[in-house]
């Protein structure tokens, strides 16, 4: 397996990368974050400056639930949010609150390959999960909590990293239901929640809250702009003393205060959910470029379910290929993708590979999936 | 003891809060930080807002090696530094790559009480090394690295929270040595490291990053602004690996990435610098005035070393009394302080409490001490 903790950026080198999962530099609304920033740093309460509360501050907090409210969270409330420092701290924060090396997380396989490294550093064994086009396979899920009695569930619960795929609504009720009889904590990433391109995703894993043990995992990162670090989980009453006993963030005081400032006033402008329902159509336009891009030069060579939001196709090729030994003549003909054992923690689906349509206009998707053909007909 | 982790803001409410070390709002260079981030946002390269290079984007960290040099901190470099949300979240980030629960860290007894919880949080088992006025006493120190073989010592380097003291040099360099030979990591939080009145602090431990085990933990909470969330760690070409594997690390790519510009615009203008100089000099008056108002008002009650740097006056009371239990009368008489315990691992030093002279100005200052005297002689 290639080492999956090299950090690349789309633009850093001549190829078409489409391996990372990243926005594209002009979905990031540069002038909307100037100005929020701006307004930010003069208008912020002088103590906005100092150190914070450590659940973020509650002008912060207060203006995500209304915000989330907005888009169909209805039950959002500033008390149950915490900010966080973008969905991979907050993922770590959560194994550090509720966990122990040696406990068993766990995940969807295939998964977020970073998520895998995260329990991996924190010691954790991770056992992976079949899934179907629903999601997490009930059955299987019982199964693997008889067996092994896990302390976390890792979920990307909505138009899933790597698959595009998302847990249907009555799963995530009855997971939540399973958390509280079995105990043990799902966190549900919702990273992608947000970004569905015509029907929205099922219903947030924050509408069960108080049904289950649930740590709901939101991001700006994908919806407005990774560069400010700034996230937030939604947890219930019984959940927030656990996260504000941390003696790191009470000494610091929260994670990213001033950033949460500039996101502060995005939310309270709406700037925010006019740039969100622009990045749908930009998303939802690109996701459609690369479906044809697929169905034009690789329908022979792979088959794929086309997402429904999200950043990520899924493509499957003949069961005699590894992906890993297609990386590097990849890479000589100036396109990039992820190995699909990159995703799971057993080593599947390695006649699998991930694509982003998230990192590039156009033109440059068309291209990377014409060279990319170039590469799977050579090979 | 008191529950230690509320989180407590000078202004929250009418006490003179002595207890928290945080800098007062005045402090806080508002306008130098508006100007910065404004500049910071409008000319960042583009990629700023998006995922940046784990390790802190080679500009922050080239002006930072600049501006460390500039401090004396001669062989700072931009690939030996780290982007950090701070030294609570790097020191959280140390036992993070470096420990496994179970793990002995050693400490001054006293240190810094967050640090404490940061480690329990960790599962780590605390030591507590005794001290004279030059830091950690050597042979008590090797007695205990033979005795409980640690995997980390944390140190205070300068101007020590909560006592005031600085580690002396020749002690830096044979901590260094022992912790090559006995094969443990050194954790310097250097916090107060460039807070000097006159004399400078002893050199840095970044000047022994190769002859031990040391990665040394700098913030910029203290020096400009705790709400930017941006610090940094000085380490060896051979411990830098060991962070830049980390799952949540790179998935983030940088902990902190666009407040780390508006710091890398304070430093190429130089405005850091300046504000550094004009710090010094109202730390410095402030520690003045506490100590001329303890010399009036307390002399009789308690003995306390005038601090060289720094934020904090560390006050031995007599023997008899157990400053937890003053807490509260100090509390209904309108002042706050933190009581010695907090910042043993042990418990000792129940008749000690801590002040700060960073968080108000001269006349509360002034009025909290009176408002001290008449707690402590009606105890």
């Amino acid at each position: 397996m290639s080492d999956p903790l090299k950090f690349e950026r789309a633009g850093d080198d001549e190829r078409i990368n489409l391996a990372v999962g990243q926005p594209s530099i002009d979905l990031i609304p540069k002038k909307m974050l100037q100005t929020a920033a701006a307004r930010a740093f003069n208008n912020a309460p002088e103590h906005a400056f100092n150190y914070g509360d450590p659940q973020g501050e509650p002008i912060f907090r207060a203006a995500l639930a209304l915000f989330l409210q907005g888009q169909g969270q209805t039950n959002a409330r500033a008390e149950s949010l915490f900010l966080t420092g973008g969905n991979s701290q907050a993922l770590d924060f959560v194994c550090e609150r509720f966990t122990q090396p040696g406990d068993v997380v766990l995940v969807e396989d295939s998964t977020y390959f970073l998520a895998l490294q995260i329990f991996k550093d924190r010691g954790l064994n991770i056992v992976g999960l079949p899934y179907d086009a629903d999601g997490i396979e009930l059955p299987a899920l019982i199964n693997a909590i008889e067996t092994h009695k896990p302390r976390l569930l890792y979920t990307i619960a909505s138009f899933a990293n790597p698959t595009g795929l998302s847990l249907a609504e009555a799963r995530r009720a009855e997971i939540a239901r399973l958390s509280k009889q079995h105990d043990f904590i799902v966190a549900a990433d919702e990273a992608y929640q947000l970004l569905h391109f015509e029907k929205p995703a099922p219903k947030s894993f924050s509408h069960f809250l108080t049904d289950g043990n649930i740590l709901c995992l939101g991001t700006f990162s994908k919806i407005l702009a990774p560069g400010l670090r700034v996230g937030w989980l939604e947890v219930s009453e019984a959940l927030m003393p656990r996260l504000l006993a941390s003696g790191w963030v009470n000494s610091g005081g929260a994670i990213n205060q001033m950033a949460s400032f500039i996101v502060t006033d995005c939310l309270q402008q709406g700037a925010q959910a006019l740039h969100l329902s622009t990045l749908r159509h930009t998303l939802a336009a690109r996701a459609a470029v690369m479906q044809s891009a697929l169905k034009a030069n690789l329908s022979e060579l792979a088959t794929w379910t086309a997402p429904e939001g999200g950043y990520f196709f899924w493509l499957r090729l003949a069961d005699s290929i590894n992906t890993d030994d297609l990386v590097a003549p990849a890479s000589r003909a100036s396109v990039g993708f992820q190995p699909g054992n990159f995703s799971s923690a057993n080593g599947h689906h390695p006649n699998y590979l991930r694509l982003s349509f998230a990192a590039y206009g156009v033109t440059e998707i068309e291209t990377g999936i014409q060279r990319l053909r170039t590469v799977l007909r050579q090979h």
